[in-house]
């Protein structure tokens, strides 16, 4: 690794990752680590750099998630993990609404205390096996029906990396109620701004002193970029050579993986 | 119904029908006509007016499609169908393409005579409950591993009505497609000019004397104008009290259904 310029790299005090890609690749088994992740995140809070978790993960509470990542060896705990659907809660509070939820099952939880009856919004998440023909009718029904449609994405990734394949993500069905209901969804998680923000806030770090490192050359490194920090992608999870080449968003750094980054921050401090 | 002002009615030798939602209602049940639309049809044709039938229907074959349309009561002939399916056959032969169909079931043989091994394209039809999760990311995947991805498109509707309610149009799935692999498809049926062209060769008459009669504003009466045809837009189907407010297309006018529409054009040959 050639450590000139890595300018990049000073004045650092917080970290933001992403989690899938960055830290292990998911699958239905569970997933596996990538390589030096683990010991990684170790290193980072071992030099007093502050950690959070950044992520769009809405497969599960952020407890099973947190207790997912503690078995594959991962040294973190739920504080320390920023997400959508909480994120989604205190939007639905704040307007008064009342969803209609299109998420996996192991997400429920999270939207416990919040009103679902009558519904008058779509909540749209990751929901994977239950992105069914007959789910993806119902929630268009709900909206089609509704005076002026009103739609909340949990994220609108293009697809994601399992240790079985390439996956869908949110985003893509997204675009299929967007395109049936003639509405724009309010996306709530990477890339936008509000998250990123509130991921900030529970790191107690400014911009200018943080670093984004994630896989997603729009949602991580892109988002983090327009909030004003400084953002590295891996070329670990969905990284495709063809990403160096975006029209659009460029990296303040690539790393092979995150133990590479943390090496090159660890040797700025 | 006011006779006045019915200029548009004049100098046709030909019309072109769209099917479902104006001739009947489709459904899992079979579907039922719409109130007239038999008798408008006999009425159109021992009149000496050429009828076309102009459809996007892709959940079965020409063949099929026709039988169940008799059964309905409907007095057409397989000749007399323009349908997407062939249409995309002639499209694939010309360029050496080979798809992978994520079509429904019954219209596969449609796509008997076409080589469908080592796909390096997608063809994407209303495959109903063919429009799975699985399916989704499998058509993802092959689409996403292409050095540069083709998408076909067997229309880009955004919903239809059923007799059981509103189900998401294949268009909904292309745009989930798109956004997720970062491509436009090519759209084959309505509104696609070409897919209009080939239905007016089969009429027989030119594009001044042929009028569109459909329940969908963009489809059906936006595309056939874009050709140089008249088009009506019925207030049955899918028509919805909103689409008389649309940004961007005006019918050259509203009929209440079908046989309306039949008897005022009647009325000026």
């Amino acid at each position: 690794v050639a450590m000139a310029g890595c300018g990049w790299a000073r004045a650092v005090r917080g970290l933001l990752l992403d989690v899938s890609g960055v830290l292990y690749d998911s699958g239905a088994d569970g997933g596996v680590p990538i390589a030096g992740s683990a010991e990684a995140v170790r290193r980072i809070k071992a030099s007093g750099l502050k950690l959070q978790l950044c992520t769009n993960e809405t497969q599960a509470t952020r407890e099973s998630f947190v207790r997912k990542l503690r078995a594959l060896g991962f040294d973190v705990s739920v504080a320390e993990v920023t997400a959508p659907a909480p994120a989604a809660c205190r939007l639905l509070r704040e307007r008064g609404l009342r969803p209609h939820l299109l998420v996996h099952d192991d997400l429920v939880p999270e939207f416990a205390e919040v009103d679902k009856t009558n519904p008058n919004c779509v909540v749209l998440g990751d929901a994977a096996e239950n992105f069914t023909y007959a789910n993806l009718n119902e929630a268009f029904r709900l909206l089609i029906g509704m005076e002026k449609p009103v739609l909340i994405s949990l994220g609108k990734g293009r697809y994601y990396k399992e240790t079985d394949g390439l996956k869908l993500d949110v985003g893509a069905y997204m675009k299929a109620l967007e395109y049936a209901c003639d509405v724009q969804a309010e996306v709530v998680g990477k890339p936008a701004k509000r998250f990123f923000e509130s991921a900030l806030a529970e790191l107690g770090v400014p911009p200018e002193q943080a670093i984004m490192i994630g896989d997603d050359i729009e949602n991580d490194v892109g988002g983090a970029q327009q909030c004003g920090m400084r953002a590295l992608q891996v070329r670990t999870g969905k990284y495709r050579p063809s990403d160096e080449n975006h029209p659009k968003v460029k990296p303040d750094a690539y790393v092979n993986n995150l133990a590479e980054a943390v090496d090159i921050i660890l040797q700025q401090l």
